[in-house]
Parts: structure tokens; sequence; C-alpha cells
């Protein structure tokens, strides 16, 4: 029976899927109706009217029950009464009626209402969703009603649906999903910007799990562990940072898809790193492009709605058309050391406003440079100096450019959303990684990150690993300015709604 | 394009799948050569040795990846020289040579090993994971290295899978995946278990937020502002309670699977409930049953592994076989109101701790009984007294046998795991929910829960919804005593490791 776990789908097609049908069925949302092939079914659906256009003996609605971008067209004729006229934008209905050919143009089909009950009705004077379109700001004050306008609507389902693509890369390749721990006892090396579980309250007023507790700023520590075992384990889960900085690209609670695996061992250390760019550029060709959902409506809707961007239509197009380019085409995306990245940096005719020297760490516009007017388009920058990057990378051997030493790791950086993945090669070497956490005032052989160095001491093994910021793929795929919209309840310094 | 998103695994099979391998592909794991039908096959993989046995010219190891609870048997020849006597436990390696047919008993192929590289020694003076079982206590203090052991390898790939499955389960119901937040504004009806977010350190000392902020104790209302705009929506999400009790059933940070939609109206409220439970029924025979979980080698190695569990062997067999026909059987799990399971309690010769008394809980002793003792399998008990229930399930019409108010909701019993599932259809209607949040001393008109109130006052529908402990189902599905071997790496009162 283990088959059942690798590759079903590819042997047997939809056999589970028609014995769930058996099992219990749900009865169809407004996508199934409209993807079936069918006309003249008898249908029933509860749904929110988002417009109605009241005609002298007929009235034509647009109905959505959230399941689809594209809203069912319905007539109401009549027949049906009185009720027709309560109905206004934002009523909650239940409608039942006959599908049949839509003599209209804009859809294939439409429901021939003959049944129609008002579940719940919108007062439009109150009704905080007005048809006119509201800024992301006010939106933000309405997170439990923002999800009835068709962007946040199209941003939620991306999620998930980029979500099971994602899923599905990693189980095609062999990857176990790994739940790991939000509370943590680690602060992140100190960083100061982990958030703390208060005590428990007075009378008692003491840390709850008898040390302190945080909330994780990365899971990539505990999938090591889990590495270690498993071999190939991935997580899409929640991480924390209490970052004061409010900017367009910061949530103080926001999604990370962190995988980590035991590779082969290989003569040329960096082969590793190459390897591992190209595992992620298949995970996002494969997700975003193979999947279909670049060109799905979802996307579009989201690309169409604009929100708080102020570039002109014609360079918006121009970056769609480039991100399409970018997850369809079989070329693959350029890779570039670091220290080629200064140099072209340096060659640049640019005035940048930070200055560019070999080991100090890439600022903005240097990326935003890199990869939206030298390539254009997705690049991997690998191979950064040691000193700017985490002690758990691995040391790279001297090569001719580089004044210092460099670690096995690389930054993907794209058009708009700048740093999309960033991993590494994992020093699994304890010495290496004993020198290396020493330089970064930590003691791999003290009780704090012993567990970490017990990992290398008994049985370790070549791996790496990435993390890449789930909201900054999906302000990338659909075209969304603010990270604050690519999240259906955002949080961030002195903001929570709900 | 929109076809993509709903049921292309049925109409096109392996498309995408197919698509990711031309892209990039990592080397095979152990369960993939495992499980290919190809001998003679060349190949290469990083490994840990489970085991080795050692003869005067060859040597047998069992190797794992952690793929598979199914080892690699791979034979070591004398012109490997020396370096096989270097191999003990836990020694990781890279391993290059041919699957060949296996002569041996036990399995149908083996590896014979052309090249051997010692990645990291193991030493077994110091190595804390010995062959010999540890108890389940020993391990937890090993958080980090427990998963080489077999058991919780096995429990860790089980949660993936049966992940999985549920995920497929929602998305050809028509569900959207949508991440509700962990930080939240609301401390769970003030029931003092929500765990605090620590106030920004001095000197600044104030809320991050501005408000007080909260770690979920549960995402149903969260997932309700959701599911009244995009209909049908689902989360498998960690939640938490700092809850003092230390039992074998909590953890701190749990996992739960939460989901809420829109429901089409009844004439017979009631049947509301029947369609809720028959939903969930759906989702675990098919998640678990059908979809071969159940006859999985790791679920097969989890129930021959016992760990905790002090019942004799002929009686945990037993319990086995009544979960397989439990979550194989077409016949429909039996449904009970709570006024007759009261009926059959009083009924019954037992003597309880616990009186039993219409507009009581059910004690944990009278759920045992219900479901091992009068059903002896998976039991729903519906419609339980308005006043032991939260305020947000919705009203039934009375009914004879009542006493008092009843409300839609069912608990699902299951034989030694206790509730695995709660739902309730909620209360959609404004003027009653307010009168069911008066008698909890909350006020639907106010700030703090007026949002709650507005999905209501905007466009409300009739909807239901349920929780089900992941790690619940873990351990009925498992066989696993003790929630802390249901979780990679659990948090209780007391204790974090990691």
């Amino acid at each position: 029976m283990s088959s059942i776990f690798f590759g079903t789908r590819i042997r047997t097609g939809g056999r589970s899927i028609s014995t769930a049908a058996n099992r219990f069925r749900l009865p169809p949302t407004i996508r199934q109706i409209l993807s079936s092939p069918e006309v003249d079914e008898k249908i029933a659906v509860t749904a929110w009217v988002k417009s109605i256009r009241k005609q002298k003996k007929v009235a034509f609605g647009v109905l959505s029950d959230g399941s689809s971008p594209v809203g069912l067209q319905a007539v109401f004729r009549e027949e049906l009464g009185e009720r027709v006229k309560l109905i206004t934008n934002g009523t909650s209905v239940c409608v039942r009626g006959s599908m049949v050919k839509s003599p209209g143009a804009g859809q294939d089909k439409e429901l021939l209402v003959e049944e129609i009950e008002i579940l719940g009705a919108c007062d439009p004077e109150t009704y905080p969703i007005q048809k006119k379109t509201h800024t992301p700001e006010y939106l933000r004050d309405y997170s439990h009603l923002r999800p009835r306008t068709d962007a946040i609507a199209a941003m939620v389902r991306l999620r998930g649906t980029l979500m099971r693509e994602l899923n599905r890369y990693f189980e095609n390749q062999g990857f176990a999903y790994a739940h790991t721990p939000v509370l943590t006892s680690g602060d992140a090396e100190g960083g100061g910007e982990a958030f703390r579980i208060a005590p428990v309250p007075p009378p008692i007023k003491r840390e709850f799990f008898g040390n302190r507790a945080y909330l994780t700023v990365s899971h990539q520590l505990h999938l090591e562990a889990l590495s270690h075992s498993l071999g190939r384990v991935y997580t899409l889960s929640p991480c924390f940072r209490a970052e004061r900085g409010v900017t367009r690209r910061h949530l103080a609670e926001f999604w990370m898809l962190e995988a980590e695996w035991n590779v082969l061992p290989t003569e040329d250390p960096r082969a590793q790193t190459t390897a591992l760019c190209d595992f992620v550029e298949g995970l996002v060709k494969t997700s975003v492009g193979d999947s279909g959902i670049i060109h799905s409506e979802d996307v579009g809707l989201l690309w169409r709605h604009r929100d708080s961007d102020s570039a002109p239509e014609p360079t918006r197009e121009k970056r769609r058309e480039a991100l399409v380019r970018a997850v369809t085409t079989d070329t693959p995306w350029p890779k570039m050391s670091y220290t080629d990245a200064v140099r072209e940096l340096l060659n640049s005719n640019e005035k940048w406003t930070f200055p560019v020297r070999w080991g100090s760490a890439l600022q903005t516009e240097h990326e935003k440079w890199l990869s939206e007017t030298l390539i254009g388009g997705p690049l991997f920058v690998t191979d950064y100096p040691a000193k700017i990057k985490p002690f758990y990378m691995r040391a790279n051997p001297p090569a001719d450019g580089e004044d210092e030493g460099t670690v096995g790791c690389f930054d993907l950086l794209v058009p708009h959303a700048g740093e999309l993945v960033g991993g590494s090669v994992r020093e699994e070497r304890l010495d290496l990684l004993r020198d290396s956490m020493k330089t970064k005032g930590m003691d791999v052989d003290e009780e704090r990150y012993g567990w970490y160095g017990d990992l290398r001491r008994f049985g370790g093994a070549p791996h790496v690993g990435f993390g890449m910021g789930f909201e900054r793929l999906m302000g990338w795929v659909g075209g969304i300015e603010n990270v604050r919209e690519c999240i259906p309840m955002p949080r961030w310094a002195g903001r929570m709604v709900l």
C-alpha cells in the first residue's frame, strides 16, 4: 500500500476523488456550475448579489458565492413578484432554477430563476462596502467585510491555489510536510525582533513553560532537526517579527515556505548552490507557470485591479508580460555571483545612495537595478561574503576575485517584488560551524545551541534549504503593491483589526 | 483557464506533474526506488544506517533516508575495504551502486554497493538514540533526535499524508484554504486560557499593536468572516491554550482543522445538523479510509509500536480492527440526540462518578461508555442544551423530551480518542444571536463583537462549521496513546524543548 503515498495521482488518476464523491457531496458551487458542460440543469445556490439591474418586466442580477471571480448571471422575471424589488447589492439570497444558454453577450449560460428566498438583507445606506472603489486604507479598517470586494476575494483564493501547487511540487519531489512549532525557546539570535509570550498573570506570574517563550521568526533550525531524520521536509507556516518599521513590504505576522533536505555530496561544493537554485526555479515555474495559475481569472483580476499602484497602465502591462515570460520560459534564469554583481554595480553609470563595496550587503536600490535594469527578470545572486550572512551557511573554498571568505548561498531577486527567496548550503562540518558561530558570539558546545551541534555530531550529512516569503510571492504573481493586501487579515506595528 | 482550479486532476491526470518532472528533479528517495518496477538501476542515496550486520566477507546494512518506514537493504562486499568497519548505527553515508533482485527473504530488491562515502560518523558510546527501545519520556528530552526513531518518523510522515488527503477532500468540495491569523485581538471570551503577547520591552514598554494581542484559541470566528464572502473556507492551523492541566490529551500548541461554509436553507432546521455530520463523516472516511492511509506501512508501524499503551496486545488488535471497520464501511455512523444519549446513560447499569442529568455536560466517562460500550464505534451526539454550549450555536425549535432550549450542534465521539470533532449550525439571525450573547455577558452591538454582528447585518446567510483536533485524529488513526507523540515538538505546561 505504500504506493498510495507516492504518485497516486500519476498512476490512478482520480480514484480517491471519485470515491469521495460517492460518500457525500455538497451542492455545486458557481465555479462548478459554470465549468460543467451541462445545460438545462436544475440548480440551487446560496449567494450574494454583486449587482442588479432592474428593468420593467425583468431584472438581471450577478450572483457570487465566493467560489469564482466570475459571477452567475441570474434572470428574475416578473412572476417572482415583489421580492425582487427588495434585492440590493450585498443581499444574500437562495435561488433555485434552471441553467439555460444565455442569449446575451458575456456569458455562455445563465440562471432562469424559478424561486427566490431572501436570506439576509443588506441596507445600502449603512453597508460599508459600496459599489464605488474604496481605498485600501479604508478597507483595512473593515477586515471582516473587505473579502466581499473582488480583489480581496481573488487574493484569498489565489493563496489557496498557490499553496496547493506548491504542496504538489514538494510531494512529487519526495518531501514530507512537517509541522514545526510556532512557540520556540530561542529568540532568533537575540535580534530583538521576536515577540515574547507574557508570563502567566498574577498572582502566579511565572513563565508558563518554565523558560521564556517566543514566537518563531523562522522555522529553519527546527526543520533542520527534522531533515536529519526525514531527509526532505518543508513547511508553509506563520512567522512573526516585531519590526517597528512600517513599510509596504513588512508584516508582523507573515507566512514562509521553508524547506530543508539532504543532498548527495559533490566534488565541487559550489555545485550544491547551483542545484539548490535550480530546485527553487523549478518550484516557482512549476507551481505558478505550468499549473496555469499565471493565466487564471483570479490573477487576471488582480492585475486589472491596480489598487495602490501608481504605475501607468502600459508599465503595469509590461511588468505582467515579463512575469508571464519568466514563469513559463524553458530558458534558465541567470545566476551571478555576489562578486560579479558587485562588479556590475560598480561598472554601471548609476548614482547610488548607498556605496557599493565588496563585503557590504546589497541594498534595495542595488537589487532593483540588477533584476529590473541589468537582467529584466528573475536573477539568482550567489556566494555572498560570510561576514554578512548567518552562521549556518556553508563556507566556500576560496575563489578568484573574492577578498574574503564566501558562503554557498543565494538570493533570488525578482523585478518589483525584490528578494523573493533566500537559501544556502548549510554548514554540516562541526568544526567549521563552531568557528562560524564563534564569530557571531554563539557557542555550539553550550546547552542553548548544543542540539544544533548534535545534528552534526551524530550522523550529519550535507544539506541545503531555503525560505520564500509567501506574501512576496503573492505580490509578485498578483501584481499587488502592498503586502497588506496579500493576506486576509494583516497585522503590523500599531495595527491589528479583529 | 478557470478549469485549472477545479478538478484538473480528474480531467488531465498527471499533466502538471510530468511538466514538473521535466523542469528539475531531485534524485529518487528510497521510497521511490523501492516502488519503482526497474531492476539493475544505478542509484545513489544519502542515508542513515539503521542497522548493520557484519559477516566475514560481506556486511548487510539497512539504510533509511526518512522517506519510508521500509529501509533499503544494502550489501557491502569485502572489496569496499576498511571503510565498512567504521559504519555504526546512526552513521550517515552516501552509497552508490546497482539495485538487484534480492536472493534473501524480506525484500524484493537490494542495493549492491559499489562505492561508499562516510558523511557523518556516529559514536555509539555517546549517541543518545540507542537501538534499544527508549521510553517516550526519555525521547521527549531529545526533541531534535527522536525523529530518528521509527515511530516518531512514521508519525511525522503520517501528519503530512493525512494533511494532504484532508486538503484533497476540501478541494473537491469547492473549499478555499484560508490563512486566518494566529495573533488576535480577542482573548476568547475571557476564558483566561489565551496566551498573551508581552508588551514591547522597556524603555518603551507598550503594546506593539496598540491594543492587547493574544494567540488564537480557535480560528472559527475569523473563518466566519471569510465564509461570508468566499462561501466555503477551511484551515489547518496552529491553536494555543495556556491550560495548566497536564494530561495525555492536552498540548499548549496544537493544530486544528476548522471549516465554515454557507448552506442552502432547509424547511427543517435540524436537517442542517444531519448534513453537517454527513460531511464530517465523509471527510474522515475519504481521507483516512478510501485514501488507503489506514492500510499504510506508517500506520501499521505505529500500531505495532505500542509506546506507552498498557493495553494487552489482543485488545489493541481489536481496537485497530474496529478502527479499520469504522473508516472503510459504507454504513453511516449512528447519530443520537443529546436527549437520547442522556436517556441511555440513565438506563444503563453503570455507576457514574459524575451524575447524569439533562442540562449537564457529558463527562469523559459518559462519552467513553457511549462510543466504546453502547455503540462500539464512532457516534455523533447532536442537539445539546443551549446553556452548556457557546453563544454562536443556532437555536433549535422546541422538541419533545427537551426540558429547555437546544442548539443545532454535534460532537463526534470515537472509541479511545474521545471527542474528535465538534461543530454546529451557526446562529445567523441577528436578534437570536443578540439574545444568546446577552446570556453570556456579551454585546453584539458593541465595538468588540460588532464585526461579528455585521456578518449578519449585511447579507448574512445560514452557515455551519466544525473543528477537528488534528492530534486527536492522529492518535485515533495511529493508535498513539499520548498526544505528545502526535506532534514533532510538543509544548505543554512547564515544558518546551528547542
